[in-house]
């Protein structure tokens, strides 16, 4: 038997968080179901900002209703703020996400508050989540952003992110989230990055969320695993981007990703050719972006077999 | 003081050598010198091959010549058979690379003879090494092409390598490449093959060659870190391509390879920068090659900074 690992789809939020189309809800309805019937367990469908902020998440809420009666996998939403998460909980998703970020300069850039005011603002959605009687059945996520670097102040010291990841586990975090917002990461800093973070949360499960930028994002995710990290975010054709990044690419694709993992023996779930179909349509609704190049280009090997047979 | 790491640039051979443009050999010198000004330590200048094979290396004794007399660096070429070596012995080389294909699908198309017969091949060239007195000032390298999979063969199991390099170690080399010619390695699999290569060849050190077909480039040479391997094949720009793999990009970049090398805290020499200038006019000396992206799309992160001041 292979050992699983999750690779969770945020190219519904991710990667259209900065695409120059907006896409219909119906489209993106049609890519959750279709990334779910590829073998995807979980999928980041929207975000849950205002309208005027990013017009492409809109439609959330519709967004949200419809992938969430999808079986066979989790359907979250990012949120970063209380009102997000109010919108959410009220949406019914089984998974919300929220984000702070380790670096000050990119938290009062991003989110217009602290890191700690935003570490505050985490325990208020808990709280949140209690006085709806949600706790067990709402899962909290909380994603470190910028924990291996940012362009806007640099450095960003590893004790800082662990210190956040102690405070968002003590505050009821069900997952805690190390991002490469910016793609600065390479595999050495990632394996130690874990490592500590393992060592900090407990039982609390890991995942990391790698922007290909600088061309290590797929090194960076060999680095994670071995530091035991089996949660991985990935946005199909590598969509997405950074405003602080000009001409970099954005997450670490989700195809390549996968390919990546069944090729080390990890059974992903994912039928890569079934997500290529997708791609190969999410290329077509959205003429103006870049998409991330491998196998898309080059094809399996040969020599390629899937960990699992489809179910 | 951090641990030298190896960068073998072969953008003059292996970047080349399906190049729809013939480089002058004034361009390739001036590639030469521009790459061991910017610290390259070793480059594979060129491929002693007949002219009626591959045109771009009809002067292959001129670059030869004009690329050996360069301070602070060793420039070996690529020979596949003892007349190729002859000529590499001739033109005053100090390292040659030889290369045998572990698939024999590959051995018998690309070399025209079966793995074992290159084998043999090998031996009459230490043999010639031996005949000219030149043990000691001449290093031959050798190279297992097709290593982790072929695109006609399929599988090739890694035992046969091993074989191969046990073989290749009895016969005098001074040392042994395992190169992914046709990017079908993964990282555990590149781990797992050194792992068992440092076994196998005692004290001969280890050199990796990856192609980044599928995006697993740089993850394959993080793998191979952990195993041990220091010296690696690069190509600046990403140049070179195979044959068989339509649409598949080159070797891994000498420039993203260097990045991630240095930001992992190993020491390549290498100032990225220059590599970078260096680049810019290989984009205009060959407008119909695609070139691969990363550092050269997004600058190097604010954080970076070189190991080893320049000399």
């Amino acid at each position: 038997m292979a050992e699983p690992v999750l690779i969770r789809e945020v190219g519904l939020r991710d990667g259209l968080q900065m695409a120059k189309t907006v896409l219909s809800t119906a489209q993106k309805l049609d890519f959750a179901r279709s990334a779910v019937a590829a073998g995807l367990r979980e999928i980041e469908a929207t975000s849950f900002v205002p309208a005027h902020v990013i017009p492409q998440f809109a439609d959330a809420a519709e967004v949200a209703a419809g992938a969430k009666v999808l079986a066979g996998a989790t359907v979250s939403a990012l949120v970063v703020n209380l009102k997000g998460a109010i919108r959410a909980f009220d949406a019914g998703l089984r998974k919300v996400n929220y984000v702070v970020s380790a670096s000050e300069a990119h938290s009062l850039a991003n989110a217009r508050r602290s890191t700690d005011a935003a570490l505050a603002e985490f325990g208020l959605i808990v709280a949140e989540r209690r006085s709806r009687n949600l706790d067990g059945q709402v899962v909290l996520g909380c994603g470190i952003a910028t924990a291996f670097g940012c362009t806007l102040q640099g450095e960003v010291p590893a004790a800082r992110v662990v210190a956040i990841a102690e405070t968002l586990a003590c505050e009821g975090a069900d997952e805690i989230m190390a991002a490469d917002t910016v793609g600065y990461g390479d595999p050495r800093q990632v394996r130690h990055m874990f490592e500590a973070l393992c060592r900090t949360v407990g039982t609390i499960p890991l995942a990391a969320h790698f922007h290909d930028t600088r061309g290590l994002g797929l090194a960076n995710v060999a680095a994670a695993l071995e530091a035991g990290v089996r949660r991985f975010d990935a946005s199909l054709g590598g969509l997405g981007g950074c405003p602080f990044a000009p001409g970099a690419t954005g997450n670490i694709g989700t195809e390549d990703c996968a390919f990546m993992l069944e090729a080390m023996g990890f059974d992903t779930g994912i039928e890569i050719e079934a997500l290529l179909a997708l791609r190969r349509r999410l290329e077509s609704w959205l003429p103006d972006e870049r998409f991330s190049a491998g196998i898309a280009r080059a094809g399996l090997p040969k020599t390629f077999r899937r960990m699992a047979a489809p179910d």
